[in-house]
């Protein structure tokens, strides 16, 4: 796996689970994965050099990140099997090229235009209305790399950056689900129930699953639209879609290829865990099942705060709750980095508990505040 | 961890998940923790020197088997903290020791006596009758180092050996149990469910968890039993007991101070695992929920067979049932040995199938027969 961050860590595990054999390409010895695995690489994912001496040896390469250059994917991919390849990873990298291919496949997203200028955005704007949401066209993730401008001014900012961006409409959604499917290279695939994530500043915080009151209609057809999607993208491994849901409908936001924050909550609440799968459909393995084994999970993601002394409150927060499945990365301690999530299985009869005791330890964790 | 078998490489996962360092003292790079631990020292338990070494910047140092010798272990103890202690250990290392002490305490156990030679043998039988079993004092698991011997013929080709045993009672026990809690140092404890155990020839081939129909009031008593052991005996980390179920009521079998195979259901099965709670109790962390998060477990050990190449099979395992829980441990597959595990997680009602499908699948990775 290429990256060696949290999702490669959790991998790691499942990749134990299974008995297979597991190499992370990490940036620096301290990764988060490269603390806990026994095969770990240090270099540079952007080095075409690295990248091969890395995959020499592999049977499969695969990514927890998209930032590996196109050019060296196909370079690696005279190597190796790369799962997911370089044709289904464009779209993950390249948010224009994503938009106008769900646009010819038809598929509900919100309007969007490439705009190359403040008279591109402010064109858009007068069909699609104030605000527009600029996104860079590649390299961003967590809210970063997105901005709603409320007026051409704010807009005027954002182009001031040398930054190539898309323009998008804005979208008064009523929530936002997430639905996470894994396909294989000979095409089985599995979806998972779909949840509903919680954002804030453009950044999942939460994840009930599965998605507190959702139609079962509605559930059937944003899973049918993902494994669709998986297919038509040839995506093999993991796809997370972000889904807006709004009054005209479901709404494509985002996509990514790999293990996702989502899935945070399949560790200990799906019979299959998202680490797993994503290992057993990039080896071609068969698929896992994807159900869940109890009725309803809430994840909190943990984020660093002022104070970098997290592992004296972990305590507390053990002694506090000893229902919670606490997760955390390794990661140096800096204000609002993501360093680990919190889980807890229960009922949906009492999600707003769930909701409480998961964001409670998160904060706590971050803060020290009760 | 001092051992790096499938018990150590479970704990590793575990260590992972709690963000806690890990590392394991192996006999060989080849060993289940030493292919996955990313912190890997080779060495001998039995060498002292090997022991301060791999303790050394460790802050508590535990096991996975206990084999480390008696004197060794109090070496270690002025180096770090030892946990279970050499005291506790003791119990697990002799079974005379041991039976005297459950006897000193008034728990019941099966009748028996130190025995030095035929004449002994004779005598016990005379008051306990014929089989008798005998039991290497030390050194045994897994059915080694116990013998039942129908007749004074069969207990002297035992006693030609070169081994130290004692003779207990044969029980026709009605099933047998286990039991497994976790105890810290600062005298926290918890107590899994209580699980039935079913042995062939002395070794565990699967285990119902929670036991079917076991009374209420048996269940108590029995975690009562444990808990109270546990103190008395000043575990720290876990204490596993195997119980024989009689007409007579509960006896104790045999006792462990490490993760055991009775508690590999609680990876997938309970919201702590017994890995995670023996890492939290051996560190003084506060301890996890021993419940199940679901109503029926069942777990059957796969053991290797003629055919070594068990990976191939592996496959068909996988496609023809998704929702198994399949863990190898990387072994070298030999006839007999202990190589993996397989969970299904479900309901009381369908504990024949998942029996069924658990079996199956343990006896087609072994065998390739369905």
């Amino acid at each position: 796996m290429v990256g060696a961050g949290q999702l490669a860590q959790m991998t790691c595990q499942a990749a134990i689970g299974l008995g297979i054999g597991f190499r992370v390409l990490a940036a620096s010895a301290a990764d988060s994965a490269a603390q806990v695995c026994a095969d770990v690489q240090v270099g540079d994912y952007t080095s075409r050099d690295d990248l091969l001496a890395f995959a020499s040896g592999c049977d499969v390469v695969t990514f927890d990140h998209e930032h590996v250059p196109g050019q060296h994917l196909a370079a690696l991919a005279e190597a190796v099997p790369v799962r997911p390849g370089a044709a289904a990873l464009r779209y993950t990298q390249d948010k224009l090229a994503m938009r106008e291919r769900l646009a010819g496949l038809g598929v509900p997203c919100p309007r969007y235009a490439p705009v190359a200028d403040l008279a591109g955005v402010t064109a858009f704007a007068a069909q699609a209305g104030w605000p527009v949401v600029l996104k860079a066209i590649s390299g961003g993730y967590d809210g970063r790399g997105v901005w709603v401008c409320g007026t051409p001014d704010e807009a005027a900012e954002v182009l001031a950056h040398p930054v190539a961006v898309i323009a998008e409409e804005h979208i008064d959604f009523d929530r936002e689900l997430a639905v996470l499917a894994a396909r294989s290279p000979h095409g089985q695939a599995a979806v998972y129930p779909v949840v509903q994530t919680v954002q804030r500043d453009g950044i999942c915080h939460e994840v009930l699953a599965p998605a507190p009151l959702l139609r079962e209609r509605r559930a059937y057809e944003a899973q049918r639209l993902v494994l669709g999607l998986a297919a038509e993208l040839d995506v093999t491994g993991l796809l997370a879609v972000e889904l807006f849901e709004t009054r005209r409908g479901l709404l494509v936001n985002e996509l990514a290829m790999r293990p996702h924050n989502s899935g945070h909550w399949t560790i200990e609440g799906a019979v299959t865990s998202q680490f797993e799968q994503h290992l057993r459909a990039v080896l071609d393995l068969p698929l896992g099942t994807p159900a869940a084994v109890v009725p309803q999970v809430v994840m909190a993601n943990v984020f660093g705060g002022p104070d970098p002394d997290v592992y004296s409150r972990y305590l507390h927060v053990m002694a506090a709750d000893p229902g919670l499945k606490i997760h955390l990365y390794g990661k140096q301690v800096r204000p609002g980095r993501k360093i680990g999530h919190v889980t807890v299985l229960g009922y949906p009869g009492l999600i707003d508990q769930l909701r409480e005791r998961a964001g409670r330890a998160a904060r706590y964790l971050a803060t020290g505040e009760d």
